[in-house]
């Protein structure tokens, strides 16, 4: 690791998610990329700086990607590359790219191969070969289809697990900077007791963030406190900081979170 | 694809939704908001449009706010509204609507009544009573704090169960359109099998949306198919449709899903 004490400074690398679907926006579907993809990041280096959840309509999927990659890093998408005709994710990246939509020989030879027992390939089928023109393929153990990659902007999928899978395949493959660093301390105390001590510890550590995560177990209320720093040296200078502060204002911190 | 705007005449009601918060993008904090209020909006007759999750940094939120706002009837905001320094997003909102903060009267006798046996009003606790000049509240039974209406632009609590409770206060007082009705089939078939069909049908009942949903489980593929309509004869039609033709091509259709 260099320099741990002048981390802020140096280059932030950054994302932007656009999660693809109505049946997110209707509430049918839960959606679990955005805490994984989330994860994921954070320990490629890359912090999530936005996401936007759009519907499946062309142009709200051409807006949001302009301006998610145009702010970010990386761009990814999850959602609407499958075989249905709801499936419009690689067309609206494409115009927003402004390249055309081409076949992609590799995936139609996977696709061909997957489904040789399956009936073959179909008019369906063969839209999941469709990728805006110069992009490369991520594998996807999981099933016949891959994800796409073009550049700085990656197509995924919607299923959760296949997702996990392409996320599998891209692991370390992006460059990124320092992963954020966490310590979560938590206390049996309204987050409200200790605002001031909080904003305290924060302004004297400039390295570091502090978040407060309130809740209510077993009829008490409590609340996690999470510092993120990307030095190891600043983010132990803080936590023993608001350890020591909880200790004198008579509260129980409790390493490692509740 | 039809548009939306081609399939109902009538006016559709549409929201937007920011999520604020560092613990959704670190992926520490899987999002719960999003599917609860997409689906509390699809009860009041308003669809959910887009969503947008930003960090806690004013000026994203602002940006946020403003651009969801202005594309839409309603902007809901869940997160940020707590006692910490972390909670900044009455400030944001009053920021984008051109307004100053202030101490609403009502907010600051119900935590004085709150925290009475609680230690008392203290710097932190009184940061919730802030709102937007010309705000309203949002009645919480599960805590002091109250969430904040000033016109279309509603702040909810980020806590899903205390966000749950202000949607409880509201339901019923934003003027919608008519509900979004939906029906499911379910089957055990590659959706990659019946893409052409559910393409046929949907362009078959101009007035309904199919959306395909794919999944894999016991170790067979299979698809839930939902159709969405405004009009509960329309949605019979299609459905009685999509079920003819998957039993004619050899499928047996699970009405409701599976």
């Amino acid at each position: 690791m260099t320099s741990p004490e002048k981390i802020w400074p140096e280059k932030i690398w950054t994302a932007g998610l656009v999660v693809i679907g109505d049946e997110i926006l209707s509430g049918r579907t839960h959606d679990k990329n955005i805490a994984q993809v989330a994860s994921w990041l954070q320990v490629q280096g890359i912090r999530l700086a936005e996401v936007r959840v759009v519907p499946d309509v062309e142009d709200r999927i051409v807006e949001a990607v302009n301006a998610l990659r145009a702010a970010n890093d990386y761009l990814f998408t999850t959602g609407g590359i499958g075989p249905t005709h709801d499936d419009i994710t690689v067309d609206a990246v494409a115009k927003a790219l402004g390249v055309p939509v081409t076949i992609h020989p590799d995936a139609r030879a996977l696709l061909e191969r997957y489904y040789a027992d399956k009936g073959g390939l179909n008019e369906g089928r063969l839209r999941m070969a469709r990728v805006p023109e110069g992009a490369d393929l991520i594998p996807n153990r999981m099933s016949g289809a891959p994800g796409i990659r073009r550049g700085n902007v990656i197509l995924m999928a919607g299923v959760p697990h296949i997702t996990a899978g392409m996320l599998d395949a891209l692991t370390g493959k992006l460059e990124g900077g320092a992963p954020l660093l966490s310590s979560t301390i938590g206390c049996w105390v309204a987050e409200s007791e200790v605002a001031a001590t909080l904003r305290e510890v924060e302004t004297a550590h400039a390295n570091c963030q502090i978040g407060s995560y309130p809740f209510f177990r077993e009829g008490r209320v409590g609340a996690n406190f999470v510092i993120r720093s990307t030095s190891q040296t600043d983010l132990a200078g803080c936590e023993s900081d608001l350890i020591g502060r909880l200790i004198a204002s008579g509260n129980e911190p409790v390493t490692g979170g509740i």
